[in-house]
């Protein structure tokens, strides 16, 4: 028998639905009307590659394709609430990461100078719907709604007070700026953040004003030139290619060095930053003598040969201490938990910050 | 339909399996022969309280106290690897929490000065098996295995090589003080934690090398004096109670003054410390205005009047700064995720170190 807890939060949700329908009656806006950030296409729905890659990609790269994560949808409200519906693709389950990260949403405010946490969007199944804030004034806000990082939305509705205005961004927080673009792994696409505005890329994102397209694909981040030919579709401020984790050591340099050959030969202004797996550790383990370490080795030398052969603006990024040293960064060994995440952004932000100048 | 994503972590275990048979088979030892911390009880289970206590509790207490949170086994081995197989009572779900920390388990080891986390006991159901570790060599060290959260423990049992040995820990580490006992809300009982041993009080009993007696009930942390009666069985250093979140601003005051005076009335040289919730707070709120606050000036005006009575060795800590001032310490607007547990932890640490001298 399963027991579900409810924290008492049904008693809290009550009183925002409560004072929400006492104000007015909810009208729902599907997403696509507002700006969408975090993708290089604009087909109406929340996935990463449009439909055009579905036979140029590996199958499992096109099915995590559909997963929206670092997908966000941003837009501009006067509304004293918010309400979410959305309903996802798969209704997917993970041991070690909870819900509202895995098809969850979460919803950010810019308020006084920053992008601040506002509510997580609970999951109750493959159809969701809940209410995001209640009294949050007639003042008109930006907002910025993340979406499942490791499940497909089908559908994302926004409902506000019926007499309200829901309108695209008026300010450019976000959206102004050309897109970073990250390819990786598992870690990259989120696994295993407790909500979606956790994910490393979409805390940067708030970080340097900037949106960034997320190309983690877990499991199936291999520096593949399938890939690569949708980073050169974006419009691109900088690459960064973090493949180690799910790479095997005898390819990592050979994919490495051609991954970067295609993406100087198709884009040569947009730099380039390789990033090393971040040292799986615990009490036990000794990093210099991991398979992560050598296979951090591998990336270094395909480093090393791309620079000699003459590639301008391409840059590396080391995995020591990038989820810090005190072994309480992952959920699992492998996968950053919130900490981890948190420490990830604050560890890359400066090197990205220079590199996008 | 439900989708399972493996993360590749299949790949991962069966080389740790493999690698651990190839040496030996498992022997399978039951938790309840090693030192189990984090009760005040001798029963042979994982519950929180005795059963004596069935009759004297409320019942939703009675049944949270059947969660295993902040109960840990200690023991020593010399075995190259070490495996867990556990049963949970309920296979409980929630959506903001991860089943790693709701029903998992997670290993700590004694290396080099410190608690280090090895892995975490990935969850299949209500029957667990999992291999925590493999290549620890063959020298003998002290473990720490945290059990789960929000389920109970029925059984826990630890496998190791077969002509391994395994026994009572041989050093005091987090045995030879007396207990810190902490009274509160699911926040104190785990929720939202990616994994046990990020419980705050988990994190706490590490950085002061000290048991803690986890008293988290989740919405049920509700100063009861019957719970104080169990506070007063524990041979404790300190207790802090940390009952707001669950408690309604009426009762505040009045149950706070009952429940301190009855443990200085019965146990008067254990000190008292008590906590006020840290700000549910979102991009929107208003500390100063929410009921968060109300509440805390209820907790404030027991604390004054319980000093001006005379009550000595009362402390109090104010809720602002638990969790940062950035909004990402919470899963939900409410419950701490990994980022906030660490935080708790790391501004509880010094309050209470200066206390337990």
């Amino acid at each position: 028998m399963k027991t579900i807890f409810s924290f008492g939060l049904a008693l809290l949700t009550s009183i925002v639905l409560i004072e929400a329908q006492s104000i007015d009656t909810i009208k729902y806006y599907d997403g696509q009307q507002f700006t969408i950030i975090g993708r290089f296409h604009s087909e109406k729905n929340y996935a990463r590659f449009p439909a055009n890659y579905k036979d140029k990609l590996r199958e499992p790269v096109w099915n995590l394709g559909q997963h929206s994560a670092g997908i966000s949808i941003r837009f501009r409200t006067n509304s004293p609430f918010i309400a979410v519906r959305w309903a996802v693709k798969n209704d997917a389950v993970m041991d070690h990461m909870p819900f509202t990260g895995i098809k969850g949403v979460d919803l950010y405010s810019y308020v006084d100078g920053s992008w601040k946490y506002i509510n997580t969007g609970r999951v109750q199944g493959k159809r969701n719907e809940f209410m995001m804030v209640g009294g949050a004034g007639n003042n008109y806000r930006e907002y910025l709604l993340n979406l499942p990082l490791y499940d497909g939305a089908d559908t994302v509705s926004i409902g506000i007070s019926n007499p309200a205005s829901i309108t695209m961004p008026q300010e450019n927080y976000l959206i102004a700026k050309k897109p970073v673009v990250y390819y990786g792994s598992s870690i990259a696409q989120g696994g295993c953040a407790s909500r979606p505005g956790l994910l490393f890329t979409n805390i940067l994102a708030r970080k340097l004003d900037r949106p960034f397209i997320n190309m983690g694909f877990s499991g199936s981040g291999t520096f593949d030139l399938s890939v690569g030919e949708a980073l050169c579709e974006t419009d691109a401020v900088l690459y960064v290619i973090d493949c180690n984790p799910n790479t095997t050591r005898d390819l990592i340099y050979e994919r490495a060095v051609a991954l970067v050959k295609y993406l100087k030969e198709k884009r040569p202004d947009v730099p380039v930053l390789l990033v090393e797996a971040f040292p799986y550790v615990n009490g036990f383990t000794k990093p210099l003598e991991s398979e992560n370490h050598k296979k951090n080795l591998e990336l270094k030398r395909a480093y090393d040969t791309l620079k000699k052969s003459g590639i301008k603006q391409l840059y590396y990024r080391k995995g020591e201490g990038l989820i810090g040293d005190d072994y309480e960064g992952t959920v699992d060994g492998v996968h950053p938990n919130d900490i981890g995440m948190l420490r990830i952004a604050e560890e890359l932000e400066p090197t990205i910050r220079k590199l996008i100048k």
